[in-house]
C-alpha cells in the first residue's frame, strides 16, 4: 500500500516518526537524503550508500537535464538504473539551481529562460517541462518549479514572486494529474514566502488547495540569520496538514534538523556531509574535526569511536590524515563514507527516540555532546 | 612453508606457474601487482581490491619516506595495518623515484642525497637505509636500492653506475642478514646492466653470488624501441635461477606482459591501468577503448562483455562516459576497477593457460582479438 503513515508521534514536542511508501521500497521518517546531483552522491557507489544505510537520495533536475540529458536517461532506463540504485529518489524541480548557477535568466509567465552554466547554450525551464524531465528520470518524488526569491528581499518583490510560483504550482499540479505512471510516485509542492509571515500563511494555503502530495519548505536557509530561520520554520510547519510529509529542502547541520524535527518536519537533503568530506571536515557526535590537522598524525583512533561505518570499522584518523594530504581519491570516499553513515545514523536515533517518547531527552544530550566538546 | 615453489611449466614456451608464499599469503604467479604508491592503489578500497582478486599490491618506499614518513607507518603498525591491507605487499627501494621525481641528486659511493619533490627538504638513502625504510613499513618482499641508468646512456657510464649498484646491493644483502623479521619475507635483488648484453650477464652473475631470494630485471622500459626490450628480456630472464621468482619491473602492457611469461618472467606491475583508467582508458580483450567518446553516449552495454567486475555487472558504458565528463570521483573508482580487473583476470588465465599446457594458444588467440579489432 503506497502512501505516508505516521507511526507515532512525540508527546512532548511535535516530532513524528512515519513510512512513505514508493515504488522502489520504503523510506523511514524522520530521514535524511544525501545529494546525489549528477547521478552519483560523490565519491561513492550504490553499494557503498546502501552500506551506510541510505534509503533515499536526492537527484538534482537542472544538472541532469544538462548532463546528460534527460532523454538520454530515460532512454537508458531512467535514472535508477543508470545510475544503479534500486531504492527511492527525490529529485528537485530545477528552479533552485536556474536561480543560483546559471546565467541571463528571463522569467516570464510561461517559465524561466536561461543559459546552460557548462556550455552557454540556452535552456528553458517551465513547470510542465521540470514535471516532465522528472518522469523522465522516473523519480519517486517529484518537485514543482518555484522561483526562491533571494535572502533580503522586499515584501512587493516576494508577494510577486510568490503569485508567480503558485500559478506553475497548479500548472504543475494540473500536468501531474495527466502523467502516466504515478503509482507509488509523489508530488510535493514548495511553500515560498521569504520570511514574511503572512505571504507564508497565503502560500501554504494556496497549495494546500491545489492539494499535493506533501509539502516543502523552501527560502530558507538562504542566508538569513539563524534565529530568523528557526522562527520562520516554526509556523511554516504548524499549518501544513499532519497526514502529508513535510520536506525541509537544502537543510543542514545537525542542530537545525534536530531543531526542524521538533517542529514536526519529516525530511532533509543538504550537501554539508558530502561536500564538508572531501574538505576533511568529519562530524562526531562530539563536534566535527578536521582530520588535515597535524594532531592526528599518529592518532591511531577511528573517526569516532563507536561509530559503526566502513571507514571507522578499518581506518585511523592518522591514515585518513595522510590520504588528504596526498590528495588521493580515497581521501573523499573514506571520508564521505563517514560523514553519510553520521548524518544516517543521527536520523536513526532521532527516529528511536521519538519512538520512545525520548525525543527532547535525545536532543539536549546530542547538543550538549555536540556543542561544548574538544574532540581528540 | 614459506619459499617459491613452481607448480606447472610450459612444454612449448618457458612460462611458468608457481606459488610464492609470503607472512601475508601466497600469490600464484605470474602475477600482477597494481600499483598503491602512497599507501592506496589510487581510488579504491582494500576490499574493492580484493574483489578484484588482487593478491599483493606494490608500495613505493620513496613516497612513503617522504610522507607520511615510514617512523609513522611503523608507529601505527605497519604499512599493512595502517591501508587495511592483509595480504602481501611489495616495496620498491625508491632508488628509481629518486632519479625520476627529485631534484639535486648527489651520487655518493655511501649512498645518494636529493631533494624532496614535496617541500625541497634534503634527504639521503642508501641501500642500508631503503632496507631500514622496508623493513619499518614490514613489506613481504623489498627490493634493494639501485641505480637505473637513463636510455641512451654509453658504455662508461653504465659499467661505472653498475658497479656502484652492485657493491649496493652487497651491502643490502649483509643488512638484510642481519634484519629482524625476515620469515616470509624476502629481499630481491635487480639486474642492471642497460642494454649491453656482457653488462647484464656480469650484474646477474654477481647478484646470484651475492645470492637473493628473488631476482628483478631492472632498466627496461625506460624509452628503448620495443624489440630492443624483448631482447634484453630474453637473455636476461634465461640466465636467473629457475628456483626463483623472476620481477619485471614497471612493465607493463598486456602484449608485454604476455611476451614477460613466454620468457620466463613471474611478477608484473605497472600504473597502466590504474593510470589510464583516470584519464578514461579501458582494457578490453579487444583493445582499448576511450569512455569519453560520443558514440558511447547511449551505449548500454558493460565496457567488456563477459567481464565479471562489478562495474561491467552493474553499470553501462553511458553511465561511465557521464560520470567521465561530469568530472566525477566516481569515474576514477568504477574505471580503476574494471582496469585492474582485467589485469587480474588476464594473469589468472595465463596461470590457467600455462597449467594446461595452452599458453602459446591462449597468447595467440589474445593477441589476435587484442591488436584486431574494432571495438563498439
Ligand atoms: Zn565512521
Ligand atoms: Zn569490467
Amino acid at each position: 500500500m503506497y502512501g505516508f503513515k505516521l507511526i507515532a508521534k512525540d508527546r512532548n514536542t511535535k516530532a513524528r516518526t512515519g513510512v512513505l511508501s514508493t515504488a522502489h521500497g520504503e523510506i523511514e521518517t524522520p530521514i535524511f537524503m544525501p545529494v546525489g546531483t549528477q547521478a552519483t552522491v560523490k565519491a561513492l557507489t550504490p553499494e557503498q550508500l546502501k552500506e551506510c544505510k541510505a534509503q533515499i537520495i536526492l537527484g538534482n533536475t537542472y544538472h541532469l537535464f544538462l548532463r546528460p540529458g534527460h532523454k538520454v536517461i530515460e532512454h537508458l532506463g531512467g535514472l535508477h538504473k543508470f545510475m544503479n540504485w534500486d531504492r527511492p529518489i527525490l529529485t528537485d524541480s530545477g528552479g533552485y539551481q536556474v536561480f543560483s548557477l546559471s546565467e541571463l535568466r528571463k522569467i516570464t509567465e510561461e517559465g524561466v529562460e536561461f543559459k546552460s552554466h557548462l556550455d552557454g547554450s540556452k535552456k528553458f525551464l517551465s513547470p510542465e517541462i521540470a514535471l516532465e524531465i522528472q518522469n523522465s528520470l522516473n523519480s519517486d518524488i517529484v518537485m514543482v518549479l518555484d522561483e526562491c526569491p533571494p535572502y533580503p528581499s522586499t515584501y512587493d518583490y516576494i508577494n510577486l514572486s510568490l503569485a508567480l510560483t503558485t500559478k506553475w504550482a497548479k500548472r504543475a499540479r494540473d500536468a501531474w494529474d495527466y502523467s502516466v505512471e504515478k503509482d507509488g510516485r509523489y508530488q510535493f509542492g514548495i511553500v515560498q514566502g521569504g520570511m514574511i509571515k503572512e505571504l507564508r500563511r497565503k502560500a501554504t494555503s494556496q497549495l494546500i488547495e491545489i492539494g499535493f502530495d506533501g509539502y516543502a519548505i523552501g527560502g530558507l536557509s538562504v542566508g538569513e540569520p539563524k534565529n530568523l530561520m528557526y522562527e520562520v520554520l516554526g509556523y511554516s510547519v504548524e499549518w501544513l496538514p499532519e497526514n502529508k510529509p513535510r520536506y525541509l529542502m537544502g537543510v543542514g547541520k545537525p542542530e537545525d534538523i534536530l531543531y526542524a524535527v521538533e517542529q514536526g518536519v519529516d525530511m532533509f537533503d543538504c550537501v554539508l556531509p558530502t561536500r564538508n568530506a572531501r574538505n576533511g571536515q568529519l562530524f562526531t557526535k562530539k563536534g566535527t574535526i578536521n582530520i588535515k590537522q597535524e594532531k592526528y598524525k599518529l592518532d591511531n583512533k577511528p573517526v569516532e569511536e563507536g561509530c559503526d561505518c566502513y571507514t571507522c570499522r578499518n581506518f585511523s584518523r592518522a591514515y585518513l590524515r595522510h590520504l588528504f594530504h596526498a590528495r588521493e581519491i580515497l581521501s573523499s570516499v573514506l571520508n564521505t563514507i563517514h560523514n553519510v553513515r553520521f548524518f544516517l545514523r543521527l536520523m536513526e536515533e532521532i527516529r528511536e527516540s521519538i519512538k520512545q517518547q525520548k525525543f527532547s531527552e535525545y536532543k539536549r544530550e546530542f547538543l550538549k555532546n555536540y556543542n561544548n566538546s574538544e574532540v581528540f
